[in-house]
């Protein structure tokens, strides 16, 4: 199967040569070595400072916004939440479980947050925001560098959910000033899903040892004792960790965080051009390199996805709940080429050609 | 490296294959054929009642431990917790952190529980009762029986933690009256760590329902509604999930539950019987089918484990801890056989003709 979803996509062959070892004993140098040898390449390729620390958590993306909400933040705190689609509004339901004040600013579907919209908030106590910098959803691109200058003139802490984002599009935690960066392995780590990775800078761990413990599984204060040593408090999914291992190591002498930033934009911009012809409208004013948001016109959004499954042997990525129907999305990331956009395009072009869309 | 660890361990070879195919997308009738039929295995396995429910929770066993007293109890309840080794104590801790009343019996280092320290705590409003079946840090088998019978006079809850004993030693949900078992994915299932196992029963599935979402990650409603149609409410660890299907497969194709657990009980017994000449000390009264602890009385037990692993290409299981230099573990589960039984005992020999042990 041709994989264009958002997650899990094709992962590149030396990651699939290492999913198929076995996986080794953990409580060991040699481990500890490859999770401390992650750290420092996710630090690299954010740009975070020196002092930062990198923990790894065995669970989904929302597994790491949980964390973060809970050890972060409290219920003195109050909240600007991004609320511009199915993540941006997980961040609001996490906010309600923990107790934590918010408000939503909820820009209109497919758009993207103004400085306007933004300075309605200004000097009104707000103490963080939580922004999924792309959201996954819709493929709304937010401006990371506007929202860390709000943040920064506020002296709010910036918390960048990057899951879908991280090395698509450009993201320095220094230069934004993003407090907490987080991603998944699923997405342009393009390993097997199941760990998220959680980049905290110094503000954020001060919150993270000031803050009582609430949760076990989710303790990134025991998360961040063992990460000295180069281990996890839990057995972790070791052999996902290993695969991370092989593709920041790949990623890395492939030229670093920018070479695989323009790989990416180059498959995006070459989908894109490759599509004019069709009937589909892009549905975000503000692309990230990640993912193409479509909205056909002429047939239902789901159908084409079961179709290209079935008949095509394609996956492309549906949208839920509303937007079934309406929106399909194509990623841009994993081990695909322009050659695999060609034939994406041509199946498309096949279903024109027999009047289904 | 051989493995006689208590996980990850060694994969079969068809689990293998399926880690380093491609990870598919999982929004999809295939996938969600897929963890139904895990469902219909797990119940199979642990002859749970039909109306029984299972959840796959992407995270290590701590993450189903802290789901299920997150999700079933709150601080109404006053549970009964075995606290005789290191997750038995990971219990009270959970306890702690969420608030919910309990005592612990505490059983000395190598014991078991006995009916006479249970019946202390008969008709004195205990609503719930907590087990690692098997202790996994000093390898103590508890009787699950005897402690079924206990709660099920007391109109207890009765939660069995089983991640290293299920299908290692038998256990019958209905027979000894469990209202939840988990496990994990790295013990005898043999795959990749990175998924737990819960089942949960009529009584459980009521309490869950009943009760307040105190978490989005671990709340076990959402799991249960995603479930329903074969699904999770956020990406699981889809790879790991497909290993487990091939492992369950091979299990009932081999002959199911049984087989399993007759297989490793020979694994166990002929290494207990290989060592009877070395100068190790069995340290548990009670043990488990999966692993025989032990106390070397000539050397460091981390000692050996570091020669093991460093010229012999072997790995044992180490203690944390105040048992970090008295106690190793060895355990019987995954893809080994009798004849590595005999590799690792001629190195223990090896170990013991230069003097070291």
């Amino acid at each position: 199967m041709l994989n264009f979803t958002v997650g899990p996509v094709m992962s590149y062959d030396d990651v699939l040569a290492v999913a198929g070892e076995q996986v080794p004993y953990f409580r060991t140098q040699e481990f500890s070595e490859t999770i401390l040898e992650n750290e420092a390449f996710m630090k690299e390729f954010v740009n975070a400072p020196d002092n930062a620390k990198v923990v790894f958590i065995t669970g989904s993306g929302t597994a790491s916004m949980e964390a973060v909400i809970m050890n972060v933040f409290t219920a003195k705190d109050k909240l600007l939440v991004i609320d511009g689609g199915s993540f941006g509004h997980r961040f609001t339901q996490l906010c309600d479980i923990h107790h934590i004040p918010y408000t939503a600013i909820k820009p209109e579907c497919g758009h993207t947050v103004t400085t306007d919209m933004l300075n309605e908030y200004q000097n009104k106590g707000y103490t963080g925001l939580l922004v999924n910098i792309h959201e996954t959803s819709t493929g709304v691109l937010y401006d990371a560098q506007m929202l860390g200058d709000f943040c920064k003139s506020q002296g709010m802490l910036y918390i960048v959910d990057a899951i879908s984002s991280f090395l698509a599009d450009p993201l320095d935690m220094q230069k934004v000033g993003a407090d907490v960066i987080f991603t998944g392995s699923q997405k342009v780590l393009a390993c097997a899903p199941g760990i998220s990775i959680i980049v905290l800078g110094e503000r954020a761990l001060s919150r993270v040892w000031e803050n009582e413990t609430k949760t076990m599984y989710l303790d990134l204060k025991d998360a961040l004792r063992n990460a000295e040593r180069g281990q996890t408090p839990f057995t972790p999914a070791v052999g996902i960790l290993r695969q991370i291992n092989v593709r920041l190591r790949q990623i890395k002498r492939n030229g670093g965080a920018n070479t695989e930033i323009e790989r990416i934009s180059i498959q995006a911009k070459d989908f894109r051009n490759k599509i004019r012809e069709l009937p589909f409208e892009i549905v975000s004013e503000s692309l990230s390199n990640a993912v193409t948001p479509l909205h056909p016109t002429t047939a239902s959004a789901y159908d084409i996805f079961l179709q290209l499954k079935d008949d095509y042997g394609i996956w492309i990525c549906p949208n839920g709940g509303d937007m079934k129907d309406s929106i399909f999305r194509v990623g841009h990331f994993g081990a695909q080429t322009t050659a695999d956009n060609d034939t994406l395009v041509m199946a498309f072009k096949d279903l024109q050609s027999k009047g289904i869309i």
